[in-house]
Order: C-alpha cells, then sequence, then structure tokens
C-alpha cells in the first residue's frame, strides 16, 4: 500500500515534534515541513543536517530564510499539492486562513487545539471518539490538556463508567524557551469553567465535567487532579489496574523519585529520549483517593509531546482506516509505547 | 477588667505577626515576646525603634544578640511567669519542648500548626468549634490552609450543609524571604490525602474530606480549589451572599483586577497594609461553578496572616470567654475586618 | 513659609509611592492624585479610609471609577491648576502627553525614567548634578537602577574620584503584582551596553560607563555589580567607610541574614516599613573586593521606592531651593533616613 | 591500538553524560557504570533498552536495584579493575573516598570539580594546561563556569594577552529534575571572590582574576559575564574573530532569537540534541562592548554538559598522549563539534 503523504504547517513547538512523529510512522511519508521564517527551530533544523524539504508561506521572507541557510523547495501551496493530508499547527487563527488552500487545493487537514471549532467536521480523540473522524477532511484535535485527561477519563468510562468529573489544572504557563509570556512569582486564576472540562463534553457528552484552572510560573508538565464520579465504585488499587494498562498512561511513585513534573522531564532526557519528550501522561499511585464514591487522581501532561499521537491516530482516521483500535496500535508500536 | 497578659514564643513569620495582632487587640496586652537569636526580624525590630520587651530563649547567645542591639529583659522562662497565656509560634516540635516549661510554671498556651496533635488539649477553629476551647490550658491551632479552608467550609455547613469535600491546594512553597526552601520551575506532587483535608475532619468530623497538594514555585498565597457537595444544592450567587457575609472572607472578581494570589499581595501593599498582610481569606467570584449538584469554587490564603484572628480567638476561649460569636466578633473589631 | 503644592498623576508602583513621599515632607502639601481608572491601588487607596482627593484624567471612566466607589474631586486639569509642581508617574511616553497641559498652565513638572530625555530641560540626580535642577520648570528623574548607582557611584567620586564604572546589571523582571510580563525559569540578555551606563554618563560626563543586563525571574530588587576605576585605590574597609556613610545607602553582611535581594524586602516587612518599602540601596560588605587598582562591590536596588527621595529633592529643585546640601538633608530627615 | 577501557563511577547528571561521552570516543571504550541506587537515571537506562554494564556500588541495594530491573554486573570494585581510568562524577567528597580504592587497585582517575584540590596531582583544563595533566594517576578537572569561563579567557590570552579579568557570574541554582534545592523569587549573593576566578587563576596564574556570584532561581545554564584586560587592546568585530574560531564556543545573536539561556536549550532540544545537551559555550555578539580599554562580554554555560569535551581530553592526557592539539581536537571530532 502507498504511504500516506504528510505536510507539516507550522514547525514550532508542536509543528516539529509531529514532523519527527510523521517520520517514525512507517504507513506515512514525511513530504515536507513549512514556516514563514527562520525561527529558532527552522535554524536548529539546518544546523542539524538532517535532510528536510522546507517549503516557504511567506514569500516574503525568502532572503532571510536564504541568509540562515535554509534551503526552499517551494512554497506552502506546493507543499500541500504533494500530501494527502496536512498536520497544521500553525498559530491559532493561522490554520483558518490556510484551510482556504487546503479546501482549494483539496487536501485534508488536520488542525490543532488553538483553532476554533468550527474550521472542522469533528472534534477528534483517537480513543474517545475514533469514528467520528473516519473519512473527514477536516477535524481538529484537542490541546495537549484535554487530550492527555480524556485518555485518562475516557479509559475509565471505558470500564467502569463516568458520570461527572471536576478537575483542578495546574497549568505551566510557558513552554521552555518561551520569552514572550511567563510568570514571576505569581499564580493567576482563571474563569470557571476551564475550556478542558468544556472541550471534554463535547467529546463525551455523557459526561458532566467542569473544573478550575491555576496558571503557574513553571514551563514543563501541567499537573491535573480528576475527580471522578465513577458507575462503580472503585478503590486505588482497581486504579491503578485500569489506568495503568493503557498503552499512553504511565504510572508513577514518589518513591521512585517521580516527585513532580520536573522529574518526569528529567526522566525523558536522562533515559535519551529525544527533545526530553514522552508521548504517555503519568498517573501518580500517590494520589489515588476516594472520596465519598468518587475517585480522585492527579496526572501529568507533558504539553510539547502529548498530542503526537492522537494527531497520527487523526490522519489514519481521515484517510479512511475504519478502526481505532488498528489506527491507535499502529500509532503506539512506531512511538514506542507498550 | 484585667487584659489579658500575653507573651509571644517565637518570633518568625508567624510569631512577629501574633504579636502585632496582640497589640492591637484592646483586652490584651503584650508582655514581651523570645526568641534564641538575632534573626532578621528580631534586627528589624530593633532598627524600627518601636518599643518591645525581648525575652532570651537561648541563654549562650546573648553575645550575639548584645552585638546586634538586641535589648534583653530576661529569658523565656520570666516571660513565661508574667503571662496568663504564651502564643507559641516556635518552629515545629519546639513547641513540644517548651510545653514542659509551661506546664511547670502553670501558664496557658496556644500551639500553632506545625505541633503534632498530642501537644494539645483540642484542636482549635475560631468559628468550627470554639466550644471546644473554653477554659483549656493548652490550645493548637490549625496551620494556615486548614484555617482558611475551615471558615469558608464551615460557613457553607452552617448555611446549607455540607457532607463532603474534596480539595486542590496549590501551596506556595516558601515564604517572601526564604533562602532554605524554594522550589525552581518545578510542582511537587504531594501523597493523598493531604493532611489539611484530614486536619478538617478531626475539627468537623460530620464531613467527609480529602484531596490533593501540589507544590508551586511561588511565595505568598495558596490557592485552594474546593468542591463542596452540600445537604441543599446552591448556585454562584448563593455562594458568592453566603461566604460573602463572612467577616473573614471577601470576594474578589477578575475584572476588578484580582487575577490571582499576587493580586492581593500587592493590593495589600499599595493599601498600606502592616507588612502587606490581609486577614481575609479570598474567594473569587469568577472560580464559583456547579458540579452536578456540588459547588466549586478557589480561595486565597495568604500564609503569613491568615491564623492571626483565629489566634486571637484560641486566647479568648483558652481564658475562658464562654461566647465564640463574642470572641471572635472582639477579634474582627480590633483587626480592622468587617 | 508656604508649603510646595504638589500633585501626583499616575497612581501606580511609583505613582502612590510618590503621593506618600509627598505627604512626610513637612514643606510640601500634596494636593491630589490623578489617574485614569479604577487599578487595584485606587480601589486599595478607597478601602483604606485614607482621605484622598482624586481628580479623574479619564473622563470617559468617570462611571467605572465611581461604581468602584471612587469619590472625584475634578480632573487632571483642575488638578494641574491647584499646584506648583507635578510628579508625573504616569507609563513611559504618556508624561510627554501631559507635558503640553503642564505648559499651558505654567506648572512645573518632573517626569520619571520612562520618558524621554527630551520631555525635559535637564536630566536630574538629587546627589550628583542637583544644581542642574534649580528653578527649571522641567526636570526628568533617573530609572531606578540609575538612581541608585549614582548614589554609590557620585559617592565613591566625591571620596577618591572615579574614571571608570563597568556594570552587571542583574534585573528583576516584573514589579510584584505584575501579571503583564514575566519570565519562567529564563534568563534575558540585553544589548550592551545599558542604558544605565549611558545615563550615568549623561549626569556624570566625566566617567566612562558601560555594562550588561541580564533579566531575571524575580520581583523585587534588582542587584548591580559594579567595577569602579578609582583615581585613588581603595580597599574593602574604606570603601564600606566610604559608602557606608552616605544617608541613603545601607550597609549589610550575610551573616546577619541579608542573603539576597528577598532578605532585604522581608526585613523591611518584618520592620513594619509602609509597604515594605526601603528608600535606601543596600551594599554588599561581603561583596566587595579588589581587582588590580580597580574596586568591585555589589549593590541591592529596591526598584519600587528607591527614586521617591530623589524625587523630593527634584521637587525642591525646581522650587528654587538652591542648595542641595539643604534639600537633600530635608528628604533625608522627613523619610526617615540616618 | 587497543581502546582505551573507561568507567564512570557516579551516574548522576554529569555522569550519564560523561558516560555518552565516552561511548562516541572511537578511542575508548565504555567498560560501565556505577552507582549506589536505583535513581531516576538508572531507571530510565533500564527502560531505554540500551545495553549497560552496572556496577553496584553500594552491596546493601541489591535487592532495592533489583527490584527496579537494573541487571548488576559487579561491584565497583571490580568495575575499577576492568579499566584503564575512571570517570568520577560521584557526589562532592565520595570521590575522595573512591580514590582509596583506584590507588590500590592501581587504575587512574578524573575527578569533577566538587572534588577538593587535593584529591588530584593537577587541577586540569584541555585547552589551558593540557600538559600539566600528561601521565598524570589522577586529575581534576574545573567546575562547570570555570571550564566555560577558561575556554574563554584562555583563548583570548593566547590571541592577544590578558593580565585581568573580573567576572559576574549569574548562576542557574539548581539542575532541571532537582528538587533538594531551588530558589523561589529570590536571587543570592556570594561572598566575593567567587571561587571561578580563583580556580581560573590556579590554572592560569599569570592572570589577576576575581568576581561575585549570584544565583538566580533559573534551571538551565549560566550566564557570566566578563571583563577582560587585554594587553593589545581589540574591538567587537575582533572578539568575535577570535572566540568564534574556537571549536567549543559558539557565537550567537539577540536578532536571531537566541535572548537568553533558555533559548539555547530549546534550541537543542529542537535540534534533536542528546538530551538536549550542548557541548559548546555560547558568546552573544550584542554583548561585546569595550569598557575604556578592557573589553566585556557576557557567554552562556549549559551546566549539564559543558565539561564532558575536558573530561574526554583528560582521559587522554592521563594516558599519555603528549599533544594537547591531538587531544583536543579527537574529542571534538567525536563529539561532533566544530
Amino acid at each position: 500500500m502507498d504511504k500516506i503523504k504528510v505536510g507539516v504547517s507550522g514547525y514550532g513547538v508542536i509543528g516539529l515534534r509531529l514532523a519527527t512523529g510523521v517520520e517514525l510512522q512507517e504507513d506515512m511519508e514525511l513530504v515536507g515541513i513549512s514556516d514563514v521564517a527562520p525561527t529558532l527551530a527552522i535554524r536548529g533544523l539546518v544546523e542539524s543536517g538532517r535532510p528536510y524539504n522546507f517549503y516557504n508561506a511567506m514569500p516574503e521572507n525568502e532572503e532571510k530564510l536564504k541568509e540562515a541557510g535554509v534551503k526552499i523547495s517551494g512554497t506552502l501551496e506546493d507543499l500541500v499539492k504533494k500530501c494527502d493530508v496536512i498536520l497544521d499547527a500553525s498559530p491559532g487563527g493561522i490554520g483558518a486562513e490556510n484551510k482556504k488552500l487546503y479546501e482549494r487545493l483539496n487536501t485534508k487537514a488536520i488542525f490543532q487545539g488553538g483553532e476554533k471549532d468550527e474550521v472542522a467536521e469533528a472534534f477528534f480523540h483517537g480513543y474517545a471518539n475514533y469514528s467520528k473522524g473516519v473519512d473527514k477532511d477536516y477535524l481538529k484535535l484537542t490541546s495537549c490538556n484535554t487530550t492527555g485527561l480524556i485518555r485518562a477519563v475516557d479509559c475509565l468510562d471505558k470500564a467502569v463508567g463516568v458520570d461527572r468529573v471536576a478537575l483542578t489544572i495546574i497549568r505551566r504557563v510557558a513552554d521552555p524557551g518561551d520569552y514572550h509570556r511567563g510568570l514571576t512569582n505569581a499564580l493567576q486564576m482563571d474563569r470557571a469553567p476551564n475550556h478542558q472540562a468544556v472541550d471534554l463534553m463535547s467529546i463525551m457528552p455523557h459526561i458532566d465535567a467542569t473544573g478550575l484552572l491555576v496558571h503557574t510560573p513553571v514551563t514543563h508538565g501541567h499537573i491535573i487532579t480528576v475527580l471522578a464520579s465513577t458507575k462503580k465504585k472503585i478503590n486505588k488499587e482497581e486504579t491503578i489496574e485500569i489506568l495503568g494498562k493503557h498503552p499512553r498512561i504511565r504510572t508513577v511513585k514518589i518513591d521512585d523519585g517521580f516527585l513532580g513534573n520536573a522529574s518526569l522531564f528529567r526522566y525523558a532526557r536522562d533515559m535519551g529520549k529525544l527533545r526530553g519528550d514522552l508521548y504517555e501522561i503519568a498517573l501518580w499511585e500517590d494520589s489515588i483517593v476516594n472520596s465519598g464514591n468518587d475517585i480522585m487522581f492527579a496526572i501529568n501532561i507533558p504539553q510539547e509531546s502529548v498530542v503526537i499521537p492522537e494527531n497520527m491516530d487523526a490522519v489514519r482516521a481521515a484517510m479512511g482506516i475504519k478502526s481505532g483500535a488498528e489506527a491507535t496500535s499502529l500509532t503506539n508500536k512506531y512511538l514506542g509505547m507498550k
């Protein structure tokens, strides 16, 4: 069978990881990437010496790109023409602009969480609603927190049924390397409910979800506390058993040295994972506790990489692979998850 | 009536605020303070030029204290002899040591949250269980988070009944000026359940409480998200109405500029509050949201000053004032709360 | 003699401290303050219950201000008419706008470091070039770092002569309470030379000054390392002797607990200084070291309050007090410096 | 020629990078690594699936190690017996303990900056004093800041002569993943002079060096500002020319997106460098400025990886390779530096 031809538009924190993700899928081919300027990510790609096909999405920056040593293979339009599907990881709002081009050239596209829901025919998660994405032309993925959260909630839901979730999201405020935003010695309150709860209900409409979000001055890894009302009451051991089997969830313990989000980032770097990226969310075993009939626990969301697997799933759904089980297990295999 | 003679043992972050609190109570007299070394707080007191009576709790440091210009009025034992009640704000564990002295000299004492429960006859909160403290010799106050949390939960409980609370505590990791601990770009997970939930159940045994705690790299003000299952379902407006009337709770809005814990600290400093201290916890109106039949909201805990009012209440309880309503309203009046 | 009538335009971090500073000067009268909206600072002023005269600089916000409980005494124009001199602490650039009003109403004005140099007839420092400000209509003060730095360099220069300074400014990135900017786990390099060195040369043209500036994720207190080439070589003890006598410089030691900028902020709060403000810069005795014939040392700049004294000096200069020694010693006395 | 047999004792932040470094040297063989417990780094190695030879330096932890899935090849003594040279990256002080074993077994060892100078026959830097290390049994490497600093100063010194350096070290306070130390919203002053200046003089005794060090709440990358008095005055362009040619120094520009230490870390991660590690220090072109006849500039020190190259050099020196030029150029080639 022919490989699926994939392009990545927007080579930022998410885009460069999508490109790597595609390169790892044996049933896909990375046709090229596109961006608008010689950003750090593009400069790094050039310095790395790895082969690349760069398509320039902003013709007026051609000179600057060339000065930075970027070899240009064409325009964004050229890239789109060569692809079956574009993974669009442009800054929020640009994806909607780009969509006009994708429509004109009759190319499928997957958008990220920063775009408005209207950009796509379906709001997609590889495990929770795979079938909604099959054969669609335009899909929108959930944001990093929602993606990781849904993994856990959907997994619980399939095992014992979930009626209600109440979240507290302890959000990292910036990505490593960000200078355009940050907090210094300040927590910031968001209005309730947080959009992640609302998005979860959009994907899993049978669940009552709400929650609060607080921004914190850290750069790597959100922590979400989840209170889930399950149809069947479960205890700590059962929770570990259920969530621990999920290929995209790892369970960790404080006693093993996983003291917080920073331990997980260090662990991935120590291991030699590319860019220090984990694709799995982590569940702290020490955090699981019953509250009445409900179960409460904390998970870690590696914001830079967590959405990559579900994006790979989405490509397969859009390209017509009918079985979510098949699609997700291919993703898991190629990305090296259990 | 004679004023209650009060001494403060341990002139750290809490102790110096207790001393100020006592000075503001018209029915109390601050006999003196005690500490072991010329700390920054003691040096500041000396430089301030304000009158003080310092009792040296560590005779071997007399030279150092004198070099720092500290005028010494006697030993800790001398202080205890002159007092009806000691507010002990020594580092955790030292209070239990000091208790032997208090017992020997037949002096009542109020301990802080860092001591073990066994140090006292009752674990005390001015609103939730005032009567437990009346005429007792040794009381232990709840820690900063628990004190503020109980204010809110007890207030809700008295209005509509509370069966269950599930908390997420987003904890500041150090006090402003701390160099002996801190986090840099890291969130730290605690084991569940957090002690604040356990302590709440100790004071309010009819409530099922549990929760998670995450340390964050900020120095001023915890944020707690509370999910409360009330006997009677209440909405946002009712929650504001109920909690907003409490003399030790203020309601704030994001639109008014209260974006997070740092806004509240700045607000108090701008206002000219001594040391930038607020005695009230703050409830974000924008955080209140229903989750099923439960209500969820976020409060801010000013960790340095929040326990001062309940300590003043405790002094009155220990000294035999029977009415909690009278004791707390005196505290509120003298501390300038509504 | 009649008191100098002073108004403060812009009631932010600096403006509210200028207002307090003016209130403390026995030869000045605070006519009123002006701002454009019910900011946290204004809300705090209202809640504090202290008397104030508020002049509304943005008529379209009258409703909002009234809703926030602000009593309005008139417009900015009304305030200017009543004053001999306006301390303008508006955001950078607004001062230049306001100047048109000051000129039209023939009122003197003192601008802060955020304005361009052209706004004023002289760039002013109370100690280094007081005479340049005498009888002028429009003065511009140096920014916080430059103000504190010049105190130290001018003091050394007057004692032993200074030919050259090379600085490294370790800059706090935001004020406490700021949510519009911040850094999280990042240092940020500025282009050389830093403006503080350039500004120093503008005030003290006989000195060769340059330096580097690095933004750091802290909110309270800059640290500047200064390498000064003095005409006469001095050692550590002489440096302490010279700088320690300055009324606006305090010397501190690590062994006394002054471990960094955060110790100084805590010290001021512990002492009960209004808003935790120190007017003095601090010199670490432990930092003083010879480098060849040069002397190197580190100073702390309390960014919120350090410029207040020099602003008071500037008012007196503008109003015609000829003697800098007299003007600065009045400031020092009224602000409680040694 | 036989490969040099190298063991790594202590598999922490530095040790695991030394192991990787040795694996990349074609003239060396990594015999094995040693540590005392199933730390995160060891757990990561096990999970990674990469082959390893682990020697247990703390027999009483054998059970714990096995529970964590660690395959044990023997004791530390077994490892030492098989090696020509041990790279000891144990926590400070443990290296001196281990040395007894190395002496008994007649094995050469390279110690890191955390050990006391007395542990070794020479304090070593691959460029500045290579010949001091030739054929020695025990060498001590400089710490991360000193290593990077000496690269720059030695390079300048060889080109135009350096008489004096005055430093300001803006130090990261913890490594990514550290929970045992950290600063939150605080800068911390160290006593002058900093040890890096003293160490530099120990390696380069003809230079007069001193400086100040301030700890800052960031985790990745120190910044050092250097004022160097050169024998021949040089300007910005000449400085770029001289330092930019060094194989272990890269020059960067703010306009290219290198805004601070965090940009460099992100750049290395984006590029796909193992663990996000750069071996080079970075020089900001925008920071170079003349101060009188001196030159001033800022460099970035990637604290986790910067010492790896000089350690590789040290192995070759200890093993008798006479030419520093040959040794360093092998290191540079195998580590992929220009």
